[in-house]
């Protein structure tokens, strides 16, 4: 039996006044997109603003409530709100993808945003009486995940940085790939006047190393700064143009010293453009999706694989809280829904989508476990965008085996593969043999089991409706 | 005979007081250069560093007073002020240059910057005695010449820019190349909301109308917005993606519309672009060189030739003074010296360079004699950084004719031409016959009579001492 007391009315008060306001208000969501290691992020922002687009229509998006209970009524692109951001070309790259000769499209290396509309009815027996239909803006942001993986360099000085990079460095693969610059750096006179041809010559040293370790058959992604392989306009500038170093001997750091405009270039870059990056985009993101290339990091093997462990390592550090944390002390991040997804999970058998989670969830669950994170909701998940095989199910010497359907990278019509099973813990040491994992990718045709005139996907409304569901109330 | 009154002698005081202060003082000069058309900008910047770097070592600089006076004591690269800015690629261009197969080098589409630190005997007496050597700091920034005539956008409305852009599409080369673009106007719904779609695409049809006309078989020079055709990071953002519209009709400006829009980017453009680069470093600029290619305009016809005195007209009106000038009233710019360059002079024979000269004058003369300028100092000039031909006087068929010997552009070795000769005024309509001018263009090879070491010129030196000389007295 309820007790109609005065706190109880008051509070009552407070929530419907609480969902008025909410409802009254059109609401806007800015999704964030990046990713690791060409892991199809354009492909993802492409698909699911097609998906949207076209849910009145029919898509097949079950998990995304909005939909499911039939609350959608309907998607447009809308102007976006930055006059200075390049707009996401959406139309472009739908084009590629679902044309009459399918192509994967050609991403562009910056930041860019696009602004959708969502109209749909409230779920709330009182929202539906206050507004019975409300917009979502859903301003989504692609962009590099090499701008992430930038940030903790806020937190670091030049020497911390510095030692954390030979740190790496003591490791393969960038303990070859980093050898010939490090064979420059033991001959610069850091101590001498700053010339601007020597830093010059060792940045682009060091700049080929970064981008030997970006490199596909190499592919790293824990790289800094990120800035360094994709300079845009700012090519050539003295804030693009240092290095780490070695820690100073008993001279310490003289003044005009070498040494010391390093160290100068190394803040400017933190404050021109990481800074900026911060405060411009990253503090006004309120939902994050990391999606990142398991596959084709288990195909590179340990070094590739453990490198990807440090990045998301350090993408998490970003919304962790504690004094040591200068993101923190700048500005909030508002971001309280995070979201690591493993792409391509259509490159492998429906069979080892569950391995596929529980890796990621292991490289994720670390550092994510502790309990220290601002109010951060992390998930991790397996997807696929755009579905391009199918699975099938076969006898083979005995045994039944899930093969994949599909046109492999580069050929023109579909073959039957194996993939190969997808490791449900990290691999030890001794399991990387040569060549243990050999996933193949492919090209982007429709499978032949897809159904209906949208794109087939796996999941993808699963990661809309952890994103969105929550605003689409 | 002197009379030594208090007041004379206050005055003689201050006089040394403001020599004193001067001195002591180490002295910076930020000296700007662009140009339009493909004058070779990068070559003029790539050899008056060159020049200056090695002018203790005996470069023939003769109208250069600091050099004819044995005062210069040396000159280095120094490390530039700011860091985002990228870098004047000096060491690069000047080996293209001076390699042993010589080329043009490939310049960059963007502002760039270096310094210079040049280090001289004052000429004063006194001067001598407080300060036996001066360093003065040489700022070169290179910027595209498309910048500098985006800065009269500044004091127009879009209504009037857009009334200023039909109008020039009226007369050829630009009726033509403009009708695809107008033709997509005219079914534009001007009044109804605006689509991102539709925005883009009028857009990219008027993009393809300025690329159209900078092509450098048209070669126009006043194409706004300058961006457009240089976009670099800000490719496909909204304020890029805009294009002039006709006047509105009875309906006005209605709200949402993609008319309102389109004037709502270009004051963002205004705002984000122009305003930043003036604000940011034209207001910053001591001194200005604008490089033009005049014979190239004379070979490309009525229509090109006089394109390039209406954007030498809208350049000078940055500097011209009245409560109509935005420009003015935003900053003062501080501009004091202006510098008019036709280069290439050793394109034709030495007896070209009058009319050269004269025809240039003319160009200018008309806004530049108007005397409601801000104190800016104007001149012309022309000149050759790099002189890669000699003049040789033959007698053909009875007449003494002046002809030009050098390696034409795309072949290997040396002819002799004939290049004509420039009219020293602007000729009328019915003088521009069917190829009246044809003018080559030459290899960068070094002519035949060419002494010393250092790489020939024709008036650097004079540009030199006009834009430098009395800062290094």
């Amino acid at each position: 039996m309820k007790t109609w007391s005065p706190d109880f009315l008051l509070q009552e008060f407070g929530k419907r006044m609480d969902e008025w306001v909410h409802l009254t208000m059109d609401r806007t969501v800015r999704l964030a997109v990046t990713g690791l290691n060409q892991s199809g992020k354009t492909v993802f922002t492409t698909t699911l603003i097609h998906q949207l687009l076209h849910a009145l229509q029919g898509s097949n998006l079950p998990s995304f409530l909005v939909t499911l209970e039939n609350r959608l009524q309907g998607a447009k692109v809308m102007l976006q709100p930055d006059m200075d951001v390049p707009t996401f070309q959406y139309d472009r790259y739908i084009r590629a993808l679902l044309g009459t000769k399918p192509t994967w499209p050609v991403p562009t290396d910056a930041l860019s945003e696009i602004r959708l509309a969502i109209r749909f009815k409230p779920s709330g027996l009182l929202s539906k009486r206050i507004s019975p239909t409300t917009t979502l803006y859903l301003d989504i942001i692609d962009y590099p995940g090499e701008w992430l993986l930038d940030l903790p360099m806020l937190s670091l000085s030049f020497e911390a940085w510095s030692a954390q990079t030979f740190q790496l460095c003591e490791e393969e693969p960038r303990l070859s790939l980093s050898a010939s610059w490090r064979h420059d750096l033991a001959n610069l006179p850091l101590s001498r006047p700053a010339q601007d041809e020597t830093l010059r010559r060792i940045s682009e040293a060091y700049t080929e190393f970064l981008l030997a370790c970006k490199h596909p058959t190499i592919g790293l992604s824990f790289l800094q700064p990120g800035r360094f392989t994709i300079p845009g306009d700012l090519k050539g500038a003295p804030l693009l143009t240092f290095c780490p170093l070695p820690p100073p001997d008993a001279d310490g750091v003289v003044v005009g010293s070498l040494r010391e405009e390093m160290g100068k270039r190394y803040e400017s870059y933190k404050k021109f453009i990481i800074e900026t990056f911060f405060k411009r985009h990253f503090s006004r993101f309120d939902r994050q999706i990391v999606l990142l290339d398991l596959l084709n990091a288990l195909n590179r093997g340990p070094g590739a694989f453990s490198d990807m462990q440090t990045a998301l390592e350090a993408i998490l550090e970003n919304f962790r809280y504690g004094p040591s944390n200068l993101l923190s002390r700048l500005f909030y991040p508002r971001i309280d829904k995070l979201l690591f997804a493993a792409t391509k999970a259509d490159f492998v058998a429906a069979n080892q989508h569950h391995n596929m989670e529980r890796l990621l969830r292991r490289l994720v669950a670390r550092p994510a476990n502790d309990a220290s994170f601002l109010g951060v909701e992390i998930q991790t998940q397996a997807l696929s965008s755009l579905r391009c095989t199918r699975t099938v199910v076969r006898d083979h010497e005995g045994r039944r085996l899930s093969f994949v359907q599909g046109i492999p990278k580069g050929r023109k019509s579909e073959s039957l593969l194996f993939p190969g099973e997808i490791p449900e813990t990290v691999p030890d040491a001794h399991e990387w043999d040569a060549n243990r994992f050999n996933f193949m990718d492919f090209e982007p045709r429709r499978p032949s089991d897809a159904e209906g005139p949208f794109p087939p996907h796996i999941r993808l409304d699963q990661a809309l409706e952890f994103l969105l569901g929550d605003k689409l109330r």
